[in-house]
């Protein structure tokens, strides 16, 4: 469905050195494998640059053991989010490769190759923890270097001013906070790099759920701070590849 | 129905100096004057400190001034707000010595004696100048200092910063902000002194009115904020006045 | 990172007296301790009057023990909240001298001096007590004197005038309700103390967790009343010591 | 469609009386005139023991216009609600026996005989007047007695007290308030009669354009009483007619 | 604080039959008990016609235990409502006469005098039985009796056609509906009677706990049709007592 | 109370074939069985099509399985849905004929005739799953023909396009998506068959379990797609039975 | 874009009867006309039955007309929704042949061939008109007869009963209600045709904005009822169209 | 407040250069310009790439022109955003260089050079025209290029393919859409580039003003695309900016 792919397929067929039903069938059906329950997608990797996660949440641990061994069938590694620690050890039984993050409740296998740049991954308070830890786990799933730094909220500011060097040198910060999360907000108006809120729902009453901390992030009086769902760890750090990615295309063209 | 005033009437009623009758008739008609479509409570001040301050949404121009008149006849100052300037040119007429501040929108007459302490009245951005406006006419009208602080908010932290020490100085802070209300969460962090905040309806879209700055103030990490309603500069003005006097207590004490 | 510091260490440099890379390091890096997953603010008794409270939620039972060690190692006393029971046990084999309040869900350890002023703790019915509980534990923790006056809700109102005396001469008055919270409106109108209503989950259907409490809290018609989150009994009893640090202030300058 | 009115009809088309399809076309068609654009339903009358009342709202003048010229064709009274001062005179033009009331916005022609009874309304303040409006022009179509007492609210709750021998005489009382609407929980705790309350849009910022107090209304900790829509003074109206007729009843009967 | 006692007792005061203090002490003390977490009010009976329901949810079972054993000290009989099968249990170690109604969530003890009038209890699904089960227990510890009529929702409105005439034969109807809560607006256009709408949590996804429902009640375009709490069974019964009350009146006044 | 039954059974009580008594019991009593808690629709297959559904949710299981002997007892199948496993076991015992579906949490028993008209059931994820088995499970027990086309949501969107000539043949096409639901609006540009979405609450977070799929179903941009509640699979299946049986007339007609 | 589409060009392309580059341009440029603002889908009556309707909210009336011209040069006929009365005139100076239908708020020109099948567009009140208009507009353009069935809302519900008939004949029911949109449900219990609900913005204070309508649909007890957005009279007309469609189909085949 | 300059400074104290008094002065006050009612921060383009941006909502004329003045004075450019047409003329007759752009709302003045790298600018409609202007308007503002591709939604999705090749060639894409979009989720499929979506208020109804295109946004399938607050083109347009500033610091290390 790629523009330029079907421009090349079509060229094939016009020479004969494709017959149209294969065309036909190449275009449909080439790119994901059918698993009745599931098609999973082979594709992806060349068209995003990194291969499929899985979102383990509301599948069955048979699913996910059937989704992870077809694609470590034709990938070097695989990604899980969302899994529970009693799915995780059924999906081990099945699939012995994948390795468990209790508090990332992320299951990971295989190896990448390490890429270039380096994202920061800043939590406002302890409690955090786990939604960066779902983050750092995709990064380094991705081949991406992180530099965690935590509990620098801004109830007590000076915390944060003293890593502010280390924040501001890294190409991509995510910045993940609960409660009211003004921590995106201070850390916007100081450094200049793309700058992921992932608002998490840590709090209590009308917090709700994380709304608070979504609403503010969304509200942001620093300009440019782009928001993800809450206690998506995951999400920002794909966001933080696409950066990675598009940086990566200026240096393949220097 | 104060317990004390309550045991009073009653010894003198048991001493015949009062008779039941009367007792009665103080106890239950005397703090207020009927106007009909308004009950006067010209009680207050002695119950609160300051006397009744009167809202004017929803009031017709007659109808304030009419309770302003009431509560002029037996007080030497007076305060109406959430007065519209069409509502106010009307009010004016029949009452003429009061004053129509258009950004706070309110109405006030009288003169006031200063009293001790010191409120500093700190904005997030420019555009919450009304909200701050209404919140200093307010103790204005109680006598007490305002210290106006303008546009003071995280994106730019450092103009925070450089007032810090005037803002610690002050008995009450009072810190109004609109869109994701970091203002008093940063603040809350760094002086010890009560802290109210007043989210404002400043801000659009997920702004949805101000509530994303009050869930924001609600949600607040540095400990012991307090908040009032969204675009309540009036509510804050008199939970300072409410601090002052406590602190007056101690003094008369002392 | 206080204005008034800054200026000292900047003439202490200017002097000699000190190096400009011990003044950076002073100022950077002293206030806090780095637990790695946590930042400890041992700074913020100088800065807030009182020690660091530690927010039990979304921290594992080491993590609690580690701030608590690490506080208690340079304080004489510590405060942990929302903790549960599961957790509690834990962190006591871990830390022993810490004591669980089963029903305000906090641990506690160490002495305070007590402290001069009087805060009302006031519910409207029973079911609110894990909060009071809440209250009157940081209460203690500050040491500070709690009244406790439980279950004096509106819908009985003769129950709440019986009392009126007790509370009126409290400092500070912090009102505890759920359901529709008219409680905080009818002592609002009575008492000209400091006034901070604390909403409470306790409801069902539309309440919707405290969302109706918290909106008629902030809707008070009486004037001058704020307010905190949800349950939020911790973050009522801050603000009261916030107000009684003001009056001492008041009372060192007498 | 009423079983009883069923038996007596098949009984008379059993008997010859009537003709089966006379009786069907009975059933079916009497009970309203087709208008095309509206079904007035002349019935209701004695279904309900009150005539229909027109929703204004939403309805062009000349279709209002139309409504009370066949309701008037066929009944002594008319009431129409939620009708703009600009509809108002397009609809008296057409039907000059209508009179306006501005404040409660109703148009109403006819009379009605006074009926046994007495409904109090009762505002928390000023501002909730055309509410009450709307509910008194409802109960005077009806032909019911109401006692006003207006800005009782419980920021002055002496106010209240002094009005609560003649609240409690009334046999329904109806609480009109907005803001945190705490006068239906004070009200409820204090009187026996059936007590019905209207929250009102009376507010800013977090009373949400009246939820505050309809939340406040539906969690009201003093028992049975019931709710109506937020400023819809004439259900509450309507309401308190049932209470009166079930009355009635008990009149009748004795 | 009724003004008519009030007056009496001064006048007892003024004839010196009655001290001061003893005066005061009965109009502040005398309408409850302190248990220390809750303050029992045996007043509740003399001023609204039955005694103080209590609200078993969020109080522990000794808590339970011991208010009930302080009203059964000087009344007759005792409900508790939102108590779980293991709080229930506890309880009634304690408490032995008090009988447990499992799907009602109630406690109840002792016997009362049946009252005339007779209150229709009409639910739309099989579902909405608890709520219905907690509405007729609690009628039944005031001494009212219920007609019962179930699963006569508007889905299938012949069946709510065939029970018509029993309804209309009610004094107060109670119309239990959960989900799009039609059943009110039906029936309310059908019978004059007083009619309350108990919303339930029936339902799910958009019906968001019982929100639709409550929506869609307070929105019924049969006028004067009075809501409760979403869930309410026990409100609804006490608003059907003050209605049966105030018929009562009649009847004595006959 | 269907006007065609109505007046035939008129005509019958005119010509004396029936009396009036019966004739009255006919229309009030004969279409449903009154089991005390429930009211068992027997007529509804004549007037829907097909027979009543037994929502399972709420109800004991003693109580589903007495509604299914009912059913049984007069009709050749049965469908219950939500019940939960421990429900579907205890149901089992007492109505052994009835299958469980694990997934579609559905019991089932009997057979039905299968009928003309295919549907589609497309879902987004895997995780959208059992709403698509409650799905089928209601078509299989109306006799209805689906074609099931899992995991074609547009993250992938050649998964979805490699499919549509499957989706675009079916009678009417089912949307079975959660999180952002975008799939009904890319199908519903696609094909010209009717279009029913049905948001699911699969996601976290922001998706405020599926009301950001109910919303995005709702503001679908494709014309003419029409919404079910969330997670309501039987209601689309159902939707879709009526749209097959007006297909069914057409056929009938030719 | 369609596969079977594809499949054709690509044997062209494989024949050598097209060239590769054409077939290309063939699939993606060919089925729109891009107006830089705005891309004129004319393929979409192919693709849908009818041609593309314009949606006037948002464009100005130079763009509204850009749109029409482009596609009355190749239609014969065009529908634009939601068009203000200012921006109508504005218009129709540039496209003289549309005509405003003022209530329904559409611009339309052109004629079409009459299509089998009638609708029913059923309406709860008189206020619910102009959406009923909008439903009705569009299902002309389409070539589709429309039954107007005004105000038969459930509050008297006999005037409902005396059209069932004639509702019950229809092959499509839009059932068009606000404030509870009770219609809906009372409808889906009595008709077995496909029944689509439109719930409207009439009512005021807790209906939202249509919200407390929408819920009610959504929630609807009777089976199979889908729901279209708040007051889109024009998305139940489309959906109508597609059923109707499908019926056609059946029609074909015969 | 940079920790780097912070130790130069302290550094230039140390060897005398520099006044303890200076360097305070210098940290404090230097970075902006106090203008009473608001705090021009020119030391932001330092900080951030791009100078300070004017918010015109809720500022008066006057105060936007005195600050657009002051940093005109110091700066080559200046944008302001959210001007509505009527403030513009005003402020332009006080700072006539200012250009306005109606539909984007903004006011901007002065040359910038062009930079590297090029931005997608997408819109789901015609509709989303204004929230694409202020996009553009505010990049052009910083010197990017963008490449403006409308009315590309997902109902006619052929649309959108004829345009992938253009848009996958970004450097950065922001997808523009209200309603459901949809949109963002296709394109977050197709291409591997930093993905912004912005939600649009867009729609009616259950679109809440754009939050149900919020909600749709936040859970977007398609992973790593980041939201913004609803229309908010201005902060899209700025995090493109630092993910184009990002890419440059690759090029200088190239």
């Amino acid at each position: 469905v790629n523009a330029a792919q079907l421009q090349l397929l079509l060229q094939a067929v016009a020479s004969g050195a494709t017959s149209a039903a294969d065309a036909h069938a190449a275009i449909a059906q080439l790119p994901f494998e059918d698993l009745g329950f599931a098609k999973v997608d082979h594709h992806r990797e060349l068209r995003k640059g990194v291969g499929e996660v899985v979102l383990g949440q509301g599948k069955t641990a048979v699913e996910i053991a059937r989704v992870c061994t077809a694609l470590l069938a034709r990938a070097s590694s695989v990604l899980v989010t969302r899994v529970t620690a009693d799915a995780a050890r059924e999906v081990q039984v099945l699939v012995p490769q994948l390795v468990y993050h209790a508090s990332a409740r992320t299951l990971r296998a295989g190896t990448v190759a390490p890429r270039a740049g380096r994202v920061a991954v800043v939590t406002a308070g302890t409690s955090d923890g786990p939604v960066a830890d779902e983050c750092t786990e995709t990064l380094a799933a991705f081949g991406i270097a992180a530099d965690r730094i935590a509990d620098v909220g801004v109830a007590g500011i000076h915390r944060l001013f003293a890593q502010l060097e280390r924040i501001a040198a890294a190409d991509v910060v995510i910045a993940i906070a609960g409660m009211e999360a003004a921590l995106p907000s201070v850390l916007g108006g100081l450094v200049a790099t793309p700058l992921i809120a992932v608002p998490t729902s840590v709090g209590y009453g009308a917090s709700f759920g994380g709304t608070a901390a979504l609403l503010s992030a969304l509200n942001c009086c620093a300009s440019g701070v782009t928001v993800c769902n809450i206690d998506n760890g995951f999400g920002a750090a794909y966001a933080a590849h696409r950066i990675l990615r598009a940086m990566d295309r200026v240096r393949s063209a220097a």
